[in-house]
């Protein structure tokens, strides 16, 4: 390995606010809560196994291979959360966990550089056999990431040998070469972490091997076609239904696939890698794939949660438009791929669309994900749910009414995990002639921008109040360009430089650009009323037809039976009813919530059928951020109002 | 056996009108039809398997078991329809292929009465062992049942024969007593048919096995719990899901449910072996339990075309008005069980609202599952279906979006023909005091009525018009009571005999009673407006939320692709429009159609998400019977019109 370059971490601080918060639960919780729950010492919680698999396969105990074959990824993607914790806030205990748990990895890798638990222990002749199920380049995809994070954040090499070991192998066992396996992951990750891995040890062939498992996949003759029939699986399981290969998108060439398809993780990893690759490479035709496929993403599979992935079977994409609320799937982890891929497409061009989508996602469907207290979390994420109906009727079966501390299938949670310990990565853009902000909270951003140290101060309530204040704070006066995303979701944003209003008529593509010098103490004022709005769906997406969602800034909100009683459906808001919205400390940790006159449907008899329409009664409405449901106990809740 | 009884079906002649072209439909097509299908004779439609497991079973030809294992069924459902065809017109062919298929059965039929050629074919030394799957009881009943009609539309002997020792052989081995197996049907249908087999042979046994079957269901300890642990089976099939034994009605006592529960076809024949039997046995507390569940049953889980049986996961009972449309299950045999549940009350209590669930449910319901043509039909039948959904969404993976010519599970083609074969006895009861009239068509009733001779011709061109009049014609002139169904859905009935309008005051429960001396040729004309009506559902059946269903009669209607367009859902039907119905000849094989001037919602721009609402547009609607749809090709269908 050549001398691996450290790229710092993006270096921000999260003091305080609503994300500030986050970052807090998951440093001084959710952290050490999920370190319990890998070494299965949550009780209640279902158990996970991870950490024993490593320790049985290190040889350090005896036992079997628990849980499910990509078991690994769990403590992958919870090594990476740790590292993100660990370079903002030191904590010598946690770094000897994980000085502890990366020495058991290291002697669970077998000499050749191979990493998989569930092969090792289980079938231990029989690796790389099935890539169109097992899921070892997708375990080595995460461990990856968690040998970067880890080497940024400590700058130890103990991992990243290991990583670069494993990724070594991969290389010499994956490609179109004499006796190579010409095939490529049943799930996608191992590209975008190839792309990481390069980016810090600089070794082109990392970006060379992503690019073969993009380019390979789908090519005719299918190798995964050639693989289940060597495997005699002639009958696929039933999230295979009706699709074959498109579950894992490998029906098709990933350039030929115009919208979003099958499992909607996969998908949103290959996209990220796809994106990628096209800044690395400069392909033109994956980039135009990326921006194609995003535009269907955005134009006919995104709920207005920012969730994608409609369908329960096969945790996938559905149809064009069909985007059921209570039977969502709506996964937490295909939440977090759209962040990452919509973060790359914002690497590859400035775009505000980009931009709103990762905040629409992250501050809605993600957060979602998980409870106030960072100890309980949804895998699925509905826009519609009655308890009882989701727990009877089987194909509602997926759906939780109550977030839940662990899973056997337990992807979600170290996923958020990773993605709110890392939100350094989403705030702003270094860029050759200046930086730009996306995400507005509050935080200190500290950053290299056209070779002057730069510190901005942003000063903000946001999300719940849009007035933002920039301090820009340049090492020395420095010509460069600040660059404010103007979200899209605001029609009458104001900024001002130094109490100055800026002409907004500059602004390109979501972001205004300011290009000046700026010296210490220069402030910036951004405000983007937030009055809250109605939004209606495309007739098309037929559940939510006469319906409206109430949103307020980038904060999408939901009717709960907490507030409003039973029988959520018969509640109506009135087209003129006057909306209301006012931060309540108290409320669901401290939230805006927004009220109105709206009004209920009672029956006039017990009649299931009648010529009458119900009565109406008046019905004060009370509406809370979806992120934050179901934090007072089960109850109904419904994100699409009926409107009258 | 004591020498049996030939109670002769009903006398009814269908000469012309809707309900006359399906019988006549029946008759000439479905039922020789059918008879190919089980023959393995109809290309491209699934194969049955039936006719051939008897004839491997009877030892006429070599070959193994072909299907489910309930297949020997739709044999017996469709002799039945067969006999009841051939009680009023007489074909030679017929009978003759009959008296062969009877042949065989009798060979296949062992020396101590046993008959199911699934288990004598596959698992000869298990009989009688998997009481909660197999359905050797289940057959057994439609065998009854068809050797009753056999015996009463041809006078022969040979099935009965054969049904009786079949029936003696369940009386010996299943009961309380030394040696017994004190379990019962896992499937019910032989209850009902016991008492069938009693009415004709005067065997009160078979009443009484059919009252242990009953009083038994749900005992503790618990008869299948029992038997689940001796197969090894502590895992059930997924339609147990949650419920366990509440699946087949065996959770609890009969007398103990308050909601129909569980499979729905097998709630429905349980309730009508508990009417017949709290009507031969005068056991109040079975009548209590049926009035009970019948409450509930049409306030909380009726669809509007009368179907039952909401969830596709064990063919189903839901939660209360768990009602969803596309993901309906619906079946046919659900909605045919209801039929004869309703026709057994009203065998309890002459009470319209029986005849109008009964007459809901036959002609929008059970109508809907054949084809005007009479070869294909539909097993599911939903209120909602986008096609492109339903073959894309495993959720909904049961909606066919076309009738098929056959299933692999063949419950309800033949089941269909035996009921439309046996209209007969749904137009009307003789009492002890004279006749009540129920389902209103043109037809001739021929009965014995307080021991005169009676003919009653009723001329209706119902259920398109609701004037009918009915001429009383008996032999001799005599006094007895003419009972009138004064139809729920119409709000202003009148009535006139020979010319003088009748006062309703008199009318109880629904029947106008004219108790008087009959003279031939008196008129009774009766007019029940149909104006068409909107129905709306409770403010708790969320599915059906803002929208109006259109009823004229007893029909109710949908909006198909083929009239309306595609996206029915962004269609909507102002509260002010004016509903006009209209007769068309060549139309859906000729039914009233009802348009109106409506609006269709249509998108400003792509947008998935906008504040706009989408902009509304003109849109005349046009809606057909729901029994008629899916006559012009695959499309949309919508029952449930949004409302503006």
């Amino acid at each position: 390995m050549a001398t691996p370059t450290c790229n710092a971490l993006p270096k921000v601080r999260f003091e305080r606010g609503f994300l500030a918060d986050r970052a807090r639960l998951v440093r001084d919780v959710v952290i050490p809560y999920q370190w319990e729950a890998l070494n299965d010492r949550v009780p209640g919680a279902e158990r996970s196994g991870t950490v024993h698999n490593f320790q049985v396969a290190a040889g350090e105990k005896a036992g079997e291979f628990y849980g499910l074959w990509f078991q690994d990824s769990d403590l992958a993607k919870w090594i990476e959360a740790a590292c993100y914790r660990l370079a903002t806030h030191p904590d010598a205990k946690l770094e000897a966990d994980l000085d502890g748990i990366i020495a058991t990895i290291a002697k669970a890798q077998q000499p050749d550089g191979y990493l998989d638990t569930y092969v090792q222990l289980t079938a231990p002749d029989q690796r790389w056999t099935n890539l169109f199920e097992w899921h070892e380049l997708y375990i080595a995809g995460h461990f990856i990431e968690a040998g970067v994070a880890h080497f940024e954040a400590t700058g130890k090499r103990t991992l990243l040998e290991v990583v670069c070991k494993l990724a070594d192998m991969i290389c010499r066992v994956f490609g179109l070469g004499e006796g190579q396996i010409n095939g490529y992951p049943g799930h996608q990750e191992v590209e975008l972490a190839l792309i990481k891995l390069a980016r810090v040890t600089g070794e082109l062939r990392y970006v060379q091997q992503a690019a073969y498992f993009i380019n390979q996949r789908g090519a005719e003759p299918n190798y995964y076609e050639a693989e289940a029939k060597r495997l005699g699986r002639a009958k696929l399981p039933v999230y295979f239904y009706l699709h074959r290969w498109t579950y894992l998108q490998a029906g098709k060439g990933v350039r030929e696939e115009a919208d979003p398809i099958g499992h909607s993780v996969r998908a949103m990893y290959q996209l990220c890698a796809m994106a990628d690759l096209a800044r690395e490479t400069g392909d033109a035709s994956l980039r135009a794939a990326c921006e194609t496929v995003w535009r269907n993403l955005c134009d006919y599979h995104t709920y207005v949660t920012g969730a994608i992935g409609s369908e329960w079977n096969g945790e996938q994409f559905s149809l064009r438009y069909d985007l059921p609320n209570d039977r969502a799937y709506a996964e937490s982890c295909a939440g977090i791929g759209l962040v990452f891929f919509a973060r790359r497409m914002l690497d590859l061009e400035l775009r505000g669309e980009f931009a709103d989508a990762m905040e629409r996602t992250l501050l809605n469907n993600v957060l979602a994900g998980m409870a106030l207290d960072g100890k309980t979390f949804f895998y699925v994420n509905p826009l519609e749910v009655r308890p009882a109906e989701a727990k009877r009727r089987f194909d509602q079966h997926y759906v939780k009414t109550s977030r839940v501390p662990w899973f056997g299938c337990a992807c979600c949670p170290p996923n958020i995990a990773r993605t709110l310990a890392s939100l350094a990565y989403y705030t702003h853009s270094v860029q050759a002639d200046g930086v730009a902000l996306h995400l507005y909270t509050d935080c200190t951003v500290e950053a290299d921008v056209a070779g002057a140290k730069l510190k901005l101060a942003v000063a903000t309530d946001y999300p719940w109040d849009g007035r933002v204040k920039v301090t820009v704070d340049p090492a020395v006066a420095a010509k460069f360009t600040l660059r404010l995303r103007l979200p899209g979701w605001c029609t009458s944003p104001t900024v001002k430089v130094n109490g100055t209003s800026v002409d907004l008529a500059a602004a390109q593509t979501g972001y205004l650009p300011l290009a000046r010098e700026w010296q210490a103490g220069d402030v910036v004022e951004l405000d983007f009323p937030m009055p809250v709005q109605r939004v209606r769906a495309h007739p098309q997406v037929v559940h939510a037809l006469g319906c409206t969602a109430l949103q307020r800034g980038p904060m999408v909100y939901c009717l709960e039976e907490a507030d409003n009683g039973a029988h959520l459906g018969s509640l109506r808001l009135p087209r003129s009813a006057q909306l209301t919205a006012k931060f309540e400390a108290e409320q669901v940790g401290g939230a805006v919530v927004i009220t109105a006159d709206g009004e209920r449907q009672e029956a006039a008899d017990s009649a299931l059928y009648s010529a009458a329409e119900p009565a109406v009664k008046p019905a004060r409405l009370k509406a809370v951020p979806y992120c934050l449901w179901n934090n007072r106990g089960e109850g109904e809740m419904r994100v699409w109002i009926r409107e009258s």
